[in-house]
């Protein structure tokens, strides 16, 4: 039972079985090579965006940091929730590659930034020379707490920004999870909302270590594989990448995986609450908060359950269970009983 | 017949067996698995470094150019051949993982550098405030003109940095052809004869995308796995490299893929100096740089074989051929008969 | 009446006389000449640090920027207050001189960091290669909310960084108001509180534009040195910044000029409380922000009065008012007839 | 007799005068008082520009930092002459500035980069995405080597950059010894030709420490502006810059103080050629590089001359001599008279 992350767990045997098929013979180096080509193709058919430009790179926050570089100047602001993964989790790489902009919280209940705090942030910013200036919003879907912004609400933040001049940034590393969460199309979740640039994620879905940065202007495309030249992200045996994520893409499999983490979070949810433990955000996605009484966790984890620890009211103690394409119904079950 | 580059074979079917055995089950995330700790171990055996630190990175680029950063501070000069692979192919990469270093190129014949080019750059560094600094020396072995450098050609080199104050860097993407050609224990290649950071290749040798930096003085590990992470090369699922590395590593697997490489060098050489074609620099490991008469190139490729163009005098054409793990006296035979 | 900032009026006549003065014959360039020698030694005596290293530069920006680029590195933290000059009027060259570091906030009442804050943010910093770590503490004195700290207060949060491993730096572009208002010597509020670097104002206090960077360490003076010049900070003609800091320095008249604008400060805030109008922040030392009724400002204007507009509560009206060593009592007089 | 830099003679009493004039009453801050309006709106019509932007800052290397800046992006290529000021005296911050570019040397006789020099780095520049691409081609005029680039030399040059697509930046620390000595006009020498943005130095000429850096495309200002409060070469107190550069500007005053020092070094020339001196590059402006017996310069400081030495052939000493508007004939006499 091992609910620590949707990294935690192996790839799926289509994987594999890719990586093995693309093994065969001589290809160009540096993403040139066909299977390269066949994944921008896909990823054009599926966010139908046929000039978006396709790169892949081994990690989310190299995908989140180059996509910002390409948005947001030096002296400009990236707009981001408290606890978006930019703010917290990567050692200040967005800072590193966007050559020392700021990154400015705007608050939301449940991980999802308020239209309030977004306009808060915006008017606040680049009122002179002394000011960092308007760079960039980055959202994330799903949310760091488990949530999902719907079409509309990310419409509705996008537009803002936009309408302010700023570009948007979409963190999905759990994109699938949110296109399977909210049933929306992928271009009503991005493009057509008014993101400009998508971290579309893989290695959280399933593969070794793959994202796709998808950028919908083609004109900022080259400015983007000089960054990622430059930052050592562009990978000479480009088929290993694009073979994985070619193999992800091959019909619904990418939303199957999905959709079988999200099932199992729901399900999850539904045993601890049915249990009496409270849930600190709504379960949307693949990733739950639930808050049950001291002496719980150690039971859970002498018991062989794997999970990260939270903050907590006093009394409680909290927790972060994910789940991924790999967990099964007896996992969960195995884990309920524990309770 | 396809002599582009080292990095445009397959892998070696030991490196797909060993992501499958990898793949099962659950494990920790960012390189905190038993596996990458196995390829330490094993790294430290090879190079009889029982301190040394090892991270591994999906490229080149990285390795490289964090390893710079570690050892050459933003108002440092990194010395280096003129050919270096930092100098020329990485988009400015040591120079944004730095902040902005400057690179001093020492020139030298057949890509190695020459000690009096090394010690007028070195009396030339650093006079004054108004000057930028010491930073380091980077080494690349194999050289980019497929050369190598001894070991006691490394320790001279090395020797007059290291009195100088200056840390040695050394991009071995090549490194186990280096090993092969010289003879030389990975030892006496690197910290025994002055290195502080090596960049020790895998992809060019057949791995998908994997490179480890191993640092010789634990102290400054720890910079690295900051500015690892920073720069978005901290893979979340640590296991796919280090499986395929601890694969090469298997034994002397990674010497023999060298070997492989380098003996089919050396017979497309002995074959072209038997039908007068002339070798624009001495060939010590898996890269040729023949100049054939107009004419020739053409009708090469016209029979199959793929390489890339190179300068020449006039009335010549000039090419590079690279050979790999994977090329075949079938290969070489046939590339040969074509002449 | 121009109360809209300490750097509005011109410099007292004794800094011209210093320039007419050091103008003759030739010297040493960048800062090598006997002038720049002289302010060390007295800033030396000044602040009872006889190694102390004392650097001049021509604004508060790069003074503070460059010391807080020797105290955090490129992945650090600078903790601040959130209206800290550093964090909003900077346009980010704190970002740019550390290649990157965050700026956390630590807030608290009337300008001043809050002890707990500070804890809260220590404790939240860097607690694994995926959050950025422990850089450095800026706290600035006088504050921008025109409050100061005490010796003892300063040594309490001072020292809560040290205890932490993290450095200290003191925004002091109204150090000379701050020590006026205090009474406490220049070692008590700096180094022996546990300051490591210190930006010593002089432009808010009466020069042209010189701010002197006290490093106390003189092991961290030399990489000063290198980010000053490589900054484009270092003048060759170092006589001229240097003649105003010691003109400034000369006896207590560096005191006497911040002692001026304190009082006119104090004249100005029992004459608006006289008047019943409430002041924002406590008034210590050369700024006020007052609050009064709406229609106050523009009455104010219409009779020739300069100052900056402020948020307020609704029914009210905010303002800055800034005074300076060019103050005069018909100036504050004149003022408060307007009221 | 000081012959060590233009900058170690005091400013001219004009400057002075200036200044003290400049400091009565209050103004407003950060460049938007009248002086700087006047300053630009004098060098717009000196340059025949009137679209022009113009910004002061205190230093030539933060002149040349930021405007490279504005034209070189960090993965872009300068082309300078291996002896440029940028490349051999700034410690790294156009690399600083511009967040990593790479500094291509483009050699040529006395100071001046060839033609063919030119065009080879061009056609090197940017094949592909990994190396660094165009970027920005800096002239220096006066050069290093105290000879000029007539308009039609600057044109072919600018000329040939402008064709690939490279903006184009001149150093002119020396800019009014190169107008002088040229006899042609500033527009000639800088947008006729192709210049973009231009360092227009006063500190050399005779100021306290002011430069103007003059975007001729207004599209560009905004970023020059944020580049430089960013990196804290905006001073608050404007007008003391605009004062000393508005006194330089009065007139033929800028011309002729760069005439007298063009003058002194002429007459220097004169004597030195007549006593069977050798000079290393022709003198053409301000600076001269005498070869004298070896012994000479012993005696010359004896005497009471300064100066610094340089490299020269066995045998022989050599030397640097700079003059400045300060330079008088009985000082250049006198030293001759020591030879």
């Amino acid at each position: 039972m091992y609910f620590t992350s949707d990294n935690a767990a192996g790839v799926p045997p289509e994987v594999l079985a890719a990586l093995a098929e693309a093994n065969g013979g001589y290809t160009k180096g540096y993403g040139a090579e066909d299977l390269s080509l066949t994944v921008e193709a896909r990823l054009r058919e599926v966010l139908e965006a046929p000039e978006a430009r396709v790169f892949l790179v081994a990690t989310g926050t190299a995908a989140n940091a180059l996509a910002l570089a390409c948005l947001c100047p030096p002296w400009g602001t990236v707009l981001c929730h408290p606890q978006a993964h930019i703010a917290e989790d990567e050692c200040g790489a967005p800072e590193f590659f966007t050559h020392g902009a700021k990154l400015v919280h705007c608050a939301g209940a449940h991980g999802r930034i308020a239209p309030e705090a977004l306009a808060q942030a915006i008017a606040a910013t680049g009122q002179s020379v002394h000011n960092t200036q308007r760079g960039a919003l980055s959202l994330t879907n799903v949310t760091e707490a488990g949530t999902v912004y719907s079409a509309a609400q990310t419409a509705q933040l996008a537009g803002m920004a936009r309408s302010a001049g700023i570009p948007v940034h979409l963190d999905g590393a759990r994109f699938a999870n949110a296109v399977v969460a909210t049933g929306a199309s992928p271009a009503d979740l991005t493009w057509r909302a008014g993101v400009d640039a998508l971290s579309f994620g893989g290695t959280k879905n399933g593969l070794m270590g793959v994202e796709a940065v998808v950028i919908f202007d083609p004109a900022r495309a080259w400015e983007f594989e000089l960054r990622r030249k430059r930052g050592g992200h562009l990978l000479s045996k480009g088929r290993y990448l694009a073979a994985q994520m070619a193999a992800m893409l091959e019909g619904n499999r990418w939303l199957d995986w999905a959709a079988q983490a999200n099932a199992m979070s729901a399900r999850l949810a539904e045993g601890l609450v049915a249990r009496g433990i409270a849930l600190r955000h709504p379960v949307e996605a693949n990733i739950l908060f639930p808050l049950w009484p001291v002496g719980t966790s150690a039971r859970l984890r002498a018991g062989g359950a794997m999970f990260y620890d939270m903050p907590a009211p006093a009394g409680q103690e909290g927790a972060r269970l994910v789940t991924s394409w790999a967990t099964t119904e007896a996992d969960v079950d195995l884990f309920l009983a524990l309770i």
